[in-house]
């Protein structure tokens, strides 16, 4: 059976593919040296929609756009939702922050002061409120609560803290809302994490109950950290909720999806397959697992760097796929370490971008969907327009 | 108030601790280049025990021996129960081993071959019946599986298959034993192991039941990885079963605990104590978490390495009990970082030694354990006695 | 002999230690998700230098400021450095900036635009004109460059660019003042860095003269590093011009100097002192190897943090010389691992701190800097005055 | 330009592509916990040589076979030689062992005691005289010493004591012959090793000669290093002697080349292709860099591993000389980032493995070597024949 024939066995499968793309993407982005600008760049998150929808339109897999609150606070969110329909995409998981409030330099729902724990408390009901009015199903807690030096904080109180503030925030959340934690080897503090590990996670999301998931962020973990093996754990304990997307070298680096191993974003795609973790969207265009980028473009253009990370995304989804499942199964129950590798090795090795591109334009898309970008003029036009204001980054 | 009189308020605290060493520290270790023998190492469990009980009988802190089946199988564990306890101290803990057969080359507790999983769980069923005869009250199992290639396995049916095979030796325990379940990041299986972190370890003994507890390897770590965060959150979980101290550069080292990072053995006793994981003994020596040694000494002296590592766990939690918790609590809750550390470094850097040596002196041990050991003639008489047949090893 | 005793003989030697500290460590600093801001920051070069006379004052330990450019850029430097003068430190090493500007986005003394090189080449000979006036030695050189993604330079091409722009910097100096390059292993670039690892440095500033050194930035060096042994090649090599102290648990943390492993800072004072990098300053107060701070005061009050930085090293330096290198010579020599390690760890385990207070005392110093300091009300009054105008930071 | 055009410029390149495979890969191999013996394992040198000469039979690309003193210690190594090149091939790389006499336990070069280095060096000599009979180009030194505990040995002295060592063994060396030194982050020793990274090699084998050179083993780095980097930079100095190629995902797991992070392997080839590391064999079927394998297959076949490990060089080479360089170059210089990476990506993502197959089918292979290395018999005859004896491994 030749590579073509099998693509067009597992091409229905690409057909519902979802990914968000976070609105602050779009916006300015660094490491604690600099922040460097960059002609375009949106001003308002009206702004940030029009280029994620920019996105959606040139690859057809992003038809949603995840919003960080306050960063991208309005008035009227049932406006902008509409704002974004009309553009073709919806709005996606809402991300809170607490990390960037004086009150929180020593930490937020895990803070030794009521009155701080309230205050993050509070934030995140205000994020349930935002949810509500864009249609969200998911509330994304990111926390970059922890220590920098031994003996700071006491680590199981602030555990028990933690419990406790997630607790009321989970009890208010709607039937069809879900919590996702997602947690951090390390960064902004550099001491100890809060939820620094999947298993710190798991813990809290688990007693907080059904509707309470884990957040794997690729780029979170400490050297050699086996991830696939994380989401495969996460999937059979039901509770991988959603993924940030990124790639690293080193730290959280937040570089293109599958631009430091590509490798691994495959293996990762072949255990979120095997594990139930892909599959059709629901009708609001969602999967059970939400797959999410989470990026900073810091020297990169920012659209075409969202692009690039989507079809990325899909192309090692489609490797993915091609994965001979009973010729794997049947290696490894014959103990053949060689025979059961080599099947995996031969999808990945599998070069599907000119199937993917001929399945693209079948649906009226570009094949190749950066070059229809950078030919269509959009990245001009918004330099020409987007003069003056303050350009968006992560404040 | 001086060290000194804080140094008399916890001494009594000292009283109690009670550390593990394992069989397998007293005979002939290596890396996968080399083993080097020495003069004077264990032909036999009997001789292992024997220098076991040497190190406790200078160091008065280690009661117990643990043994590893199937190194150390006898025809009559009750008989060897009774020669530990003529030499002064108990068998501890029983480890399994299902590393070293051919058929467990792909797997054990986890391999597709029924036939395979059942010999693996026979064999802890055997170990079971040997706690009966010495009885210990723990059964530790380090499981060695996982894979090379990606591919190779299935890495979520192996993690049902381990639940299957550990909920068979579960079920078998007696009342008053417990199983603790080890995790490692890596090695001998480099890809994937099948329990890598404590998360792992938690979720297959929390599935089990109350007397199924995480054992906590000091070197089974990424490089990174905050473990006092994690004794802290077993502790609180209530799941901390046991510890394997040693210490590590990078790897898997097993080097003398507290050799590498003093301070970590520090912080990780400043959560036991805070954690009430360490207290009075029961009236069979162990507190309700196991205190382990699990080391190699590749180049240095046996014994003197194994006193050294039992009198560095004494040091470090005479430091730790010095913490001055309600300063430190204080602290922390004033948001006052560097008069917290500083509250945290005091202890640290306490100099115990001498109060150490006044206190063993009163109890009728040598002040200095390492000196003594040298100077009795203990080592040249093994040396000596000790010609002939095969030395213990990991074999 | 006593502790006490042997204190005495090393207390000389304790005399002419001589620390530099960072004029930016008063400023606001932070991560790329928040800098804190705290009353009393100086808003300008002269009331960091007042911060770090401050410093001095208390500890006697810190009589030079190290300057970076731009951030510090005064009209006339020789008045700065009269004002220092005055306040009684001195100015000490000048700091380069190659991360700032829109134009280094994609290198600096690397860029493939000669253009960009240039304008970098020609910021550090002004930076060259500043250590004229400033009566500076060494030219400090930290390389933010690198690319994020495989393919996006050309490393070889970039390391043959730098070696030139290096050349023309060097030939610039006066025969009184040196270079001094730093490597960092990633941040803020991820993919490569364009001076990594030492071997890189050393490569780089062999080839340029005597006069061109290598900088350690404890920090930057990837986990498991064994920094105390590029202290000892670098010193055998000739080429250790100076540290940059800090400390971390990750990544680049920044963190207090000896916070995260205070027997790590041991042993590099250890190979400091045998390979002969610690002795007597010159007139100009400093010695061969510069001994600088280089940290972050995210969450912490910052002219404690540096006082308890200095008292830092000063602690662990002096239990370096403390260290019985004969007993040690003769263990090594004589095979014995365990007599070895314990010389060493008798010296890192002597607790210095009421040697080294009486010690102050007798040089009028306070026993306790750090108490002093929190007592003397200079903080109240820094915050009282340094209202208004911009506080520094990192730009 | 189809790939496959592409392909047929790149396919001349291929032709003088000569991969070293060690004799040891073909005996037993594990871990310190267990080696796992295979059916048909070689027991004799000869044996070793007629399955590496089985690999170059089915893949044309392994025409030497390197040695390792003493484990294929003969008598006659000149008729050794003979009995290779009646085979096909001929023998390589000779590799020094000074890791497993009692002697060494503390270090063979570096050791303290005279006696011990001279027997180290002489040692060498003998590799040496071996190289004459075998008319090998290399000796190989790859060095396990180091320390396991901080004091235990003075790391500055080793290294002054390996200079005087390495003096000595180049000048024993003909004009025609080299010296390469690997270099290792850790193990056996696990606090320090006298030349843990390529800087330390590249000082010691910089102070020998022009004749001296590095050998980079692309398992011997810190977690997170840019191994191609180093190649680069070694390349740019005139001295990457050779590689020993395998894979790891954590430590020095000896995997298969490019099992482990294939677009590494990738990215290695191109800096060698870049660097000019890459061309055709010299009459002796050396290139100037030479590519050796060292591999463990502790688990798998280990034919068939070499079979597949000498595969995945040659693939990522051709996906490496695809490289369209001057585009590359053309984005590099106008700062595109994304289309760089695009350029080097597109090298990376094209699937060479049908053209290979056909390009072996020109040249009278298989077009799947592996395939018809199982179909060939070779393993069930070397099985049934090779019945008692000792298995060879590493001793």
């Amino acid at each position: 059976m030749t590579s073509t024939t099998r693509f067009g066995e597992i091409a229905p499968l690409l057909e519902g593919q979802a990914i968000e793309v976070p609105s602050w993407a779009y916006g300015n982005s660094g490491t604690r040296f600099k922040v460097f600008g960059s002609a375009g760049t949106p001003r308002t998150v009206e702004e940030k929609i029009a280029d994620a929808a920019t996105v959606h339109r040139f690859t057809g897999l992003a038809p949603l756009v995840s919003l960080h609150i306050p960063w991208d606070l309005v008035d009227d969110f049932a406006a902008l939702r509409r704002y974004a329909e009309d553009l073709g995409v919806g709005l996606g998981t809402i991300n809170s922050n607490t990390f960037q409030d004086d009150d929180y330099k020593l930490g937020a729902l895990t803070h030794t002061d009521p009155r701080v724990r309230r205050k993050a408390v509070d934030h995140h009901l205000a994020c349930i409120d935002v949810m509500r009015a864009t249609g969200s199903r998911d509330l994304k807690i990111w926390l970059a609560e922890g220590t920098n030096y031994p003996g700071q904080g006491d680590m199981r109180g602030r555990q028990d803290r933690l419990a406790e503030s997630l607790r009321t925030i989970y009890d208010a959340l709607d039937e069809d809302q879900r919590l996702v934690l997602e947690y951090k080897f390390f960064e902004p503090a550099f001491y100890h994490t809060d939820v620094p590990d999947w298993g710190t996670s798991y813990v809290q999301v688990a007693a907080l109950g059904e509707r309470a998931m884990v957040c794997l962020d690729t780029g979170h973990h400490a050297p050699g950290t086996n991830i696939e093996f994380i989401v495969a754990q996460l999937l059979r304990l039901g509770k991988l909720g959603s993924f940030d997307f990124n790639s690293r070298f080193y730290a959280d680096d937040d570089l293109i999806v599958g631009a430091a191993d590509p490798f691994q974003l495959f293996r990762i795609m072949v255990e979120v397959i095997r594990g139930g973790g892909f599959g059709p969207a629901n009708p609001d265009g969602q999967s059970q697992v939400a797959f999410m980028l989470d990026q900073c473009h810091n020297i990169e253009d920012k659209i075409p760097g969202q692009i690039r990370s989507v079809l990325n995304v899909q192309e090692m989804t489609a490797r993915a796929l091609l994965l001979d499942t009973d010729a794997l199964r049947a290696a490894q129950e014959a103990g053949d370490v060689l025979g059961a590798n080599e099947v995996l090795m031969d999808a990945f090795y599998t070069d599907v971008r000119a199937d993917l591109a001929a399945w693209r334009e079948e649906r009226g898309l570009a094949g190749n969907p950066l070059r229809a970008y950078l030919a269509s003029g959009y990245q001009q036009q918004i330099e020409a327009d987007r003069v003056g204001g303050t350009q968006a980054g992560w404040n």
